[in-house]
Formats: structure tokens, sequence, C-alpha cells
């Protein structure tokens, strides 16, 4: 049996301000800080240890991770970054208010945007100052790579190769293996794991720096998953989660 | 031409208590982050770009590196760790005070230990529970590979092989490389790169936290080096480090 922990990053300055966040490089607020010290001391607390971290090349993914090793006292494992692990890239909303959006066009689209599984948002221009095809970091990618809008679908698409060809055979050699990523790459690698609908995952959310482990069978089949800590607060921080896009 | 800068880690707790450290894991002050901080920033300000970092498995390294590359917003910049660029290990004077021991030795016997290229400190015994031999993250290490004392000669016998087999190999293939590590792996490095001899070695210090840069040629033979920033300042700073074994 194997178990991996899936930590969505903190609270990051742009959840705080209710702002359509996707590949904009936003940090973590001192909250969000403070999540991802707890998960660190929840997974020690529970004896929790790692051999491999994974996370995206979002310095709120990042930063939740080093947070979580250094509360570990395990800032010397291995970490290895991946674009295919970052936030659906929310396109042409970056940036903007999620009630502002909701008041100008109605709870319901703003719902489609945030929750559909494969209506994008409106796409970033490619020469848009949000677009990040000019960021250092994507520049070993082909531009085409470097999405402009996202639906679910599409971060599903890009997520699971990476779990394909690098995470799962590292889990399968028996390395335990821990994923600091986003509210997005979480819910698309989770709807994999579990074979959820595209109708279900809609209403599928998940809390900042609360760990979440899945335990595994040797075909990395999920036998059950849970969330370490308080279940209450894990379900209350994920419906908060779900109202964020209301007016 | 090849760019390689090393990066002594930022002042630690023991640095300022002025006690042998090694392999134990004590982590930065105050003023060493601020030191590693700085470092990022100087790095920044003159351009410097990475496509990888190595550093130790000692936090003191591996947070310098952390804070420099949060400084130059190259938080999602792949980090390599290995053992072999820890700290020379200080035997059985880790943990004690420098200016103790020259008291107790004489400055001259804590020069030797200090400084002497092939005459170790006295060994820990490997049941001390300040030796590493338990510690989780030399697991996957033969137990004759964690030393109990080295001198600075044994520090190069195992700098060396990682210098050769990996980080070497990926400078000449166009990576551009910096180094998180401690006063002893970086003057091996050094030693091993300038061809500095036995007895010289024994007068060269590394400053905390100020960016060493080495220009290579193609078969990564040094062309020169410099410390970016302050050259007085850094001449300075190895000047103190030079003192702290005086009673």
């Amino acid at each position: 049996m194997h178990k991996l922990v899936l930590i969505r990053h903190g609270e990051s300055t742009w959840n705080l301000e209710n702002r359509f966040t996707g590949w904009t490089d936003v940090d973590l607020t001192p909250t969000g800080v403070e999540q991802a010290k707890n998960a660190g001391r929840l997974l020690k607390a529970e004896g929790y240890e790692f051999d491999l971290a994974y996370t995206s090349v979002l310095k709120r993914a990042t930063r939740t991770l080093w947070h979580t090793l250094d509360e570990m006292d395990r800032t010397w494992l291995p970490v290895e970054h991946s674009w295919r692990l970052n936030e659906r890239h929310y396109g042409g909303l970056q940036g903007l208010n999620k009630a502002d959006m909701a008041k100008q066009y109605g709870d319901e689209q703003v719902l489609i945007w945030r929750r559909s599984y494969d209506t994008p948002p409106p796409a970033l221009e490619a020469n848009d100052p949000r677009s990040e095809r000019g960021d250092i970091r994507y520049a070993g990618l082909d531009p085409a790579q470097i999405p402009l809008t996202e639906c679910l679908k599409d971060t599903v698409a890009r997520v699971l190769p990476y779990w394909n060809d690098t995470i799962a055979p590292s889990i399968r050699s028996g390395k335990r293996v821990v994923i600091a990523a986003h509210g997005n790459s979480i819910r698309a690698l989770v709807k994999y794991l579990d074979n959820i609908s595209d109708d279900e995952i809609v209403s599928l959310n998940i809390p900042n720096g609360i760990p979440l482990v899945y335990e595994l069978d040797d075909d990395l089949k999920p036998i059950r998953h849970y969330y370490l800590g308080d279940a209450q607060a894990a379900a209350r921080a994920a419906a908060a989660v779900a109202s964020q896009g209301k007016a």
C-alpha cells in the first residue's frame, strides 16, 4: 500500500483579494504561511516521511512545500518542479475579482468559468502583458504548450502525462511522495484517481494547506482518502472555496 | 566561457556562538538570512541567471539558497542536494567553542584542527549522540561513507566525485550553475579548481553569504574569480573567518 499526500498551497494574496489567479505568480499571505507550516506540523505529528516532493513552478506552491518540509525538518528532500502541476490557467480572468465578475456577468457565468469541466474562460491575447509566454521559466517549452486559457479538461490533459511518466513510476518504485500544488491541478489528479465524472468534479473543492492523504493499492487505485487534522475544519474550508465566485 | 557561482551559507547560529559545526544541522541567524537575501539581490542586480542549483543536505546551505533564489524570483529552479557538499565533518569538536578549545589546547592546535590539510580533529565515537549515523537523510549511504571526522583532504576526496560526475558535466553542457555550500566544501572545490597547494589552502578563507564567481574556460579551467559586491567587505569577512580559532 502506498500513501500519497496532496497539499494545496496556503492562502495566497489573490485568494485573500478574491481574484482569479491561474498562472500569475502571487505569493502566500501570512495566513497562507501559517497554513503551510501547520501542514508540516500535522505531517510530522502523524509520523509521515517522504522520499521525494513534487511541486509546480509557482511560488505559492513552492513556498508551501518549503514551509511544510521545514516544519518536518526535511529541507534536504529532493524537490522536482513542473509547470504541469501549475494551477489551471484562468485566461482573461487572471487578476480580476471573482465577486466583481459575478456582479457583472452573474453567479452562473462565473460558476461556469470556475467549474465547468470543458468551457474555458475567455483566452488571453498572446501579447497581453499578463501572458506567460515571455516568462523565462517557460522558455524551454513550445509556445503552444503555454496556455492562454484552460478549462479543467485542459488542466487534466497536461497534468496526467506528468503523473503517468514521472510521479506514478516513483510511487510504484516505493518512493513516498508529497505533491504541493494548486486547487485545480489537485482536482485534476483527484478526478483521475477516483474516476470522478465530468459532472461531479464541478462540486469538488480543495481547501488550502490541509494535507489530503490517498492510500493507493499496488495498481495505484485509491483505497481511501482523508484530510489530516480537523475533518470539520477541512469541510468548512472546502465550502468557503466553493462560495468564492458569488456576488 | 562558463560562470560558476559559489555561495557559502550566511552566518549560522554556531558561527555566531563561535562553535565548531561540521555536519551538525544548525540554522541561520537573522544576520545569516539577511546575508543570503543580499546575495540574491546582488546576483539579480548583476543580471545573473541560473539553470540549476546545487546544495548540501544541511539547512543553513539550503536556506541560504532558498533566500537567494527567492530574491532573484527564481524559486522554481531545480535544486539538487548532496551530502558530498556538506561542511567538513568536525569530529569530536562538533558543538565545542573554538575560543575555549584555543584556551585549552592553544591557538596552534586549534589552527591545525581547523586548517591542517591532512590532520583531522579527534574522531567522534560511532555511538556518540552527535554522530549522524542514525540520521534518516544519510540512510541510503554505506555507514562507512558517513564520516566520524574529516581533515580537508577527506573533504576534497568526497566533494570531487560529485564535481566530476555531476556538477562539471552540467556546466560543460551549458547549464549555468550556482552552488550554495559551506566554508570547507567550497575550499575543497577552490583548491581543486585553482590547483592550490596543500600548504597554501590553509590560509584561504571563504566569507559567509558573498557570491564568489569563477569564470571557467571550456575545459573548466579558471580564467579569473572575484567576489560580487564590495571587495573590501569580502576581504574583511574572510579575515574574520580566519581569526575565529584564536583564544
